[in-house]
């Protein structure tokens, strides 16, 4: 259900900064923000222009901030409805003080992704441009917002348009052979119709395809450093990190948060889990450590198997490698700057990459083995790079995928053609759930709840 | 030194929000924007005109992101030199590629206050109003905001420009004395002179007496909870924090930072420190707690001492009264809910609040007590109050008092007219300091240096 109110609330990042913004949006906006927002010159807000002025409160004359507002009037604008937005200073109190002001005026506040989802309700950008904007805000790395920014541009729902165009083009062909049965063109259907869906076909695939890809630049991968005592995990981990970091641990009966960090490996954000940096020692901050780090093994993208380059391969390696079982490993020989060389099992070898954190051999080699772990090649720096990058649109594609497949062999093995729009409606529809068209009011009140306040 | 270049900052807050900002200041302001942003109308960037458009790497062509920009017109602007806005996604990473974008267009990284310090080196603004612009931003409570705005706007400035009126004037007539020593006027000096003395000197007092309070409300205070185990430290914090948060604490070797918690009493700003809600037990914890409350206890602003009001005052209360020794401190009766009454030793029973965090009793009162402790009874929040918050500038009006002081005596002492312009230049140079007039450049980097970034 979309209320045409008037919704406010804080758009820059809460903390303190030069600037803050409220933004208003609704059929209210210019009257409230009149209301709190008096320009030096004593002119009127006009569309488009920056004006300085005084924020105050109305009721008692006491003067909030000096700032700067603007008035959009629509469609011109972010939700294509009037919107306001009033710059003042970016202290935490300040901004709440506008935005107390503008609520009291009888604005509602408005939810996480709201003046977003006013953009997509009014038309102006599609679900899949909606959905980019919040992973242009969270992006971690240049290929991360390079992907959602293609997205948001429109490029995959342009890819997703097409499959659309060749589905709906298919379906008014058949529509049209079942409304008029008794022209004989039952031998051009196949020919015209599979002409369009082929292609359509092709291209679901390409994209679904793309997912894994798609998702790990996006939301990035998980790794955990494994290996026994002493063999360097901390100082691979600082290496990757270029930092050292203060490691916190706890105590029984106090809260522990783990701690992640995000690195950029080549493009891809890594998430690197601090446990493998807890100090080593036979005290309890060991074993947590050991019992944290096995823990996550089964959550991990990619384990990082660190063995000391410079002694034997013992039964404690081998009793962490029991650990990693099927899971994507790297092995990482340290100290390669020590003479003396561990012998890897067998198989092992292939996936090793020999490393020194004192001289920095290897560490280039290693960013690109976990790089390459995941992505594979593409060019995902280049301009025309589109990927899927969330499971909701890889799975609304892959029922996609399903239906026109059920529709090519029904094609094939000649079913009454008045049974043939099923399965091309269906696609249409998963189509549409991708870019919105389609979409339920259940499945975007969850979407536009994962973006944050103001946006 | 002000080289007139081009600067640039993210003017936002860092990390997500709707919207981020990067500014940019100087003489190349305009055509740099220009090489970045290219407006959706493909028109040029007029004046105060908030424009939509595209923000990309000229040299690669490859789109940043999409954002609207506005360019101020020098003097129109915060810093009165050509100042352009450009408004983009709010996330870390995209806001910082916008940036990059800038400053690889040979702009300079703005320093912290760097804006502000342009604004205040161009006129616009004097120091005070320069210096409030970032307590505005950092304020905590709706008094310590208010005082920041009043110091913003000029009424502090105003206060000491009216001194300083007083003491031009005083300093003329003594010059024309001087330029015309033929002319019998010496009965007149005095009458005139310290008619224009006197009250300046009355204001400056008035200013320098209000410190103590301004200061408290700008800075806000220290409290510490002291008290044996089991008192009801813990109760008494959560209630005062409003809601329960999760403690953390150290093992030897691991980093470990206190964590303080502002919270708004009655308008103060109340830095509460977690030691006190540190877990009682006997283990190292516990040790850790009373070590670090006994610490602190001398940085201290305020002592709340927790006597169990269900039970006898104990030696070991004595001995934490010990150690309070001459700290300005207030003793909280615990537990009023419960029976049996504590008998404190004679005078500290003036100084308790019996209070229950079980039904609320004595809460309010508690905080009235803490607020009244350092804040007497001024209307602290009219549109008139006014008062001096920095040590900067007390110091600084208690020098040019002094001076004015020194003259009065010197005038009355009878001594010779050319010594008495001395002090009425010391006094003006000490007001000067204030308002940036006579300020060095040391101390205005010094006072910047402590802005955020981007203001």
């Amino acid at each position: 259900m979309y209320v045409r109110d008037t919704i406010a609330a804080i758009s820059t990042p809460i903390g303190e900064g030069g600037i803050g913004i409220v933004r208003i949006s609704g059929p209210d906006a210019l009257p409230v923000a009149q209301q709190i927002f008096r320009t030096k010159s004593g002119g009127g807000l006009k569309s488009h222009r920056f004006c300085y002025g005084v924020i105050s409160d109305s009721a008692t004359g006491d003067v909030v901030d000096e700032g700067m507002t603007v008035y959009m009037k629509g469609p011109n604008s972010y939700t294509r409805e009037d919107v306001v937005e009033i710059q003042s200073h970016g202290g935490t109190l300040v901004v709440s003080r506008v935005l107390d002001l503008v609520l009291a005026a009888g604005v509602r506040l408005a939810q996480p992704g709201e003046f977003t989802k006013r953009a997509f309700l009014n038309g102006r950008i599609d679900l899949v441009q909606a959905e980019a904007i919040m992973d242009v805000i969270s992006s971690r790395t240049d290929a991360s917002l390079a992907l959602a920014q293609h997205q948001r541009e429109g490029l995959l729902s342009q890819k997703i348009g097409k499959v659309r165009d060749g589905v709906l083009h298919a379906l008014a062909f058949i529509e049209a052979v079942i409304d008029f049965p008794e022209e004989d063109i039952d031998v051009a259907i196949e020919a015209d119709v599979m002409g369009r869906i082929a292609p359509a076909i092709d291209d679901l695939k390409t994209l679904v395809e793309g997912f894994d890809e798609g998702r790990v630049l996006r939301d990035g991968v998980s790794v955990v450093i494994a290996g026994k005592p002493n063999v360097g995990k901390s100082s691979l981990l600082n290496t990757l990190l270029k930092e050292k970091r203060a490691i916190v641990t706890s105590v029984p009966g106090t809260t522990r948060d783990l701690i992640e960090e995000v690195v950029n490996i080549e493009g891809l954000p890594v998430r690197l889990l601090d446990t493998a940096g807890i100090r080593e020692s036979d005290d309890h901050v060991e074993q947590e450590g050991v019992r944290l780090t096995l823990e996550r093994i089964p959550r991990a993208d990619l384990v990082l198997f660190v063995v000391d380059g410079s002694a034997s391969f013992t039964s404690e390696d081998e009793s962490i490698l029991q650990a990693i079982g099927t899971k994507c490993f790297l092995v990482v020989k340290s100290k390669a700057d020590l003479p003396g060389t561990c012998v890897l099992p067998g198989a092992l070898e292939g996936k090793a990459v020999s490393l020194s954190t004192h001289d920095g051999t290897g560490v280039a080699e290693l960013r690109k083995a976990i790089h390459h772990t995941f992505v594979h090649g593409h060019a995902t720096d280049s301009r025309e790079y589109v990927a899927v990058s969330k499971a909701r649109h890889r799975d609304a594609l892959v029922r996609a995928l399903a239906a026109l497949e059920s529709f090519r062999l029904n094609l094939e093995a000649g079913v009454n053609h008045e049974l043939l729009p099923i399965d091309l409606r269906d696609a249409l529809e998963a189509l549409g759930s991708v870019t919105g068209e389609t979409t339920t009011d259940d499945v975007l009140d969850l979407i536009f709840s994962s973006f944050c306040i103001g946006k």
